[in-house]
């Protein structure tokens, strides 16, 4: 297998990136590929020691940052390591594309690079979304679609259902739909009517749930719009953040608590560990005709190594490929049932 | 001032009505009307030893339910607890009601028994939101209106910033817009669009924001529609009660942990504190010609208590009144812009 990583993606590139794979290069056997400015990943590479020869570099001489529109970036700068790393999955160059760089291009790239799998409208964006106390849900779309139509909702749950089972090992994953109610007859427009379809496919669907129910584990797939979702995946994180700000300085605040905190650390360490993104890998890009992973932007190393990680299965498992069995199975039975209608 | 208190709504009613009732009528010299069924709340007015004159009772012989479809409700029960306090608002023979029933009765109520503010499309629930660490912001829509137009996001705004003004005494209230993104060309067409209108309006706009800064105190008013408004809501309660379940059960796990969370019980509680919706009173339903407090449905006496004692400057700084002029003044104004424009 051969990964292929931005080297100039995130907020803590290319140091971070080059740290990243070389801590993953020791726990795999597979090729990565460093896509980015070659002299520069070079001496980094020499920098951390790694004498290894797992880690190769393509040279990309442009980058696209976070503030210029996505799609025109991706059509002019060929150059650019985004670009590069997209047309080389393409060209059967590349496994998959790991990068923490503009989520934008990354779908723009994803849309016009790779193209859309047969039969899904809008690619999504899905994240796995960590439940205190509990393995993860994941939580689909996060971000790139803000704006819905019922049947990008369905695709969702399909999606999302095939990677929880495919890379996450959880088997027949329940799907859930994020609505401002649990009844049925409650929502929007947009949520009563995916919960229609969702009610009617063959997903292992458990209707409605809301907001306060995400911390419970209620179900593995999470769907929602990409604006909804984006809202969720950012609150939690800044709610995880603040908690531990706040434990951390009324912890500090006289000799006696801090005594306290002392004798908690290890459970303060593992609640920390429970909001810790890094732990979980990037989010999957799906319903493009090719294996695309989003790191956050804020990736450390360690989360760069994870994501790597976590990459094996997602190609290994061919969850790409299964999304595009499982719609084209689907486009052909609406077919059947449309003809029959006739 | 008489201060209208439904005897039967919530999870806990009426006890811990009746109870929350005593506890506010000790701290302040205003009448309060309890309103339900005549007998059961005597009852209870005696077990819980209440010997005062400053609460009465006003029988109900009906009740509404969260199950029932709100509208039909409100038409049909003409002698419940709801229908009966706002008609008393209506008639002047109450200041303000609470109630910890049904959301979608008292807004229903809201708009048929008391009718909407001249220039206000949709009332909007508004819910003072806890940020840890620091004074609450308040969030307009929590659930009135799932789906809205731009100019609902805008009114939601002008009134938000007059109770925040008013009621919680922050001047010249800072308001922001929920969305996907900071920057101005982010988001769905609703979200642009009343971007838009709030940059235009006199109101103290500092633009678009993240779900990730609602917990860092980034302003006093946060814009949004009620689908969004009601996941925000519930999200934040959810984590919350995650956090300090997670929080007790790991400090729970040995002896040295137990140790230091016995070290550090001052500040925990604290923290839980921070939490706890009880300290912040019932949730205004802004725009309907009326004083209305929606207390959540799980309310407990000590919720019950602080929302009548929230009640007394809602109703004495006249929000009610402000939002009405102010809406008027911008009516007027517009209607002068158009004829400037013919």
């Amino acid at each position: 297998m051969r990964i292929l990583l931005d080297g100039m993606g995130g907020d803590h590139a290319p140091e971070c990136v080059v740290e990243g794979a070389i801590a993953a290069a020791g726990q795999i056997s597979d090729e990565i590929v460093l896509i980015g400015q070659e002299e520069l990943l070079c001496q980094l590479l020499n920098r951390y020691g790694y004498r290894g020869d797992r880690i190769r570099i393509v040279h990309a001489g442009e980058t696209i940052s976070n503030d210029e529109s996505p799609v025109r970036a991706v059509r002019r700068k060929k150059d650019s390591s985004i670009v590069i790393g997209m047309s080389m999955v393409r060209d059967g160059e590349g496994d998959v594309f790991i990068s923490a760089g503009s989520t934008g291009a990354l779908l723009a790239g994803g849309l016009f690079i790779l193209g859309r799998v047969d039969g899904i409208d809008r690619p999504a964006l899905a994240t796995v979304y960590p439940v205190i106390g509990h393995e993860p849900s994941l939580l689909v779309d996060t971000g790139a679609n803000a704006e819905c139509k019922p049947k990008n909702l369905l695709d969702f749950g399909i999606m999302g259902s095939i990677y929880m089972d495919k890379v996450l090992g959880r088997e027949n994953p329940t799907v859930g739909l994020v609505n401002n109610g649990s009844e049925e007859h409650k929502g929007t427009a947009l949520t009563k009517a995916a919960h229609e379809l969702l009610d009617r496919s063959s997903l292992n669907f458990i209707g409605n749930i809301e907001a306060r129910d995400l911390q419970d584990a209620v179900c593995d797939v999470i769907v929602t719009d990409g604006f909804t979702g984006n809202v969720i995946i950012k609150l939690t994180e800044g709610m995880g953040l603040m908690v531990l700000r706040e434990l951390k300085s009324r912890f500090m605040s006289s000799t006696r608590s801090k005594m306290g905190a002392l004798l908690l650390s290890d459970q303060l360490r593992a609640i920390k560990s429970e909001f810790d993104y890094a732990e979980y890998g990037g989010a999957p890009i799906l319903g493009v005709k090719g294996a695309l992973l989003k790191m956050h932007g804020s990736s450390d190393a360690r989360a760069v190594e994870q994501t790597i990680l976590k990459a094996v299965p997602y190609v290994n498992e061919n969850v790409v490929g299964t999304i595009g069995s499982a719609m084209a199975e689907i486009v052909a039975r609406e077919g059947e049932n449309a003809e029959n209608h006739e």
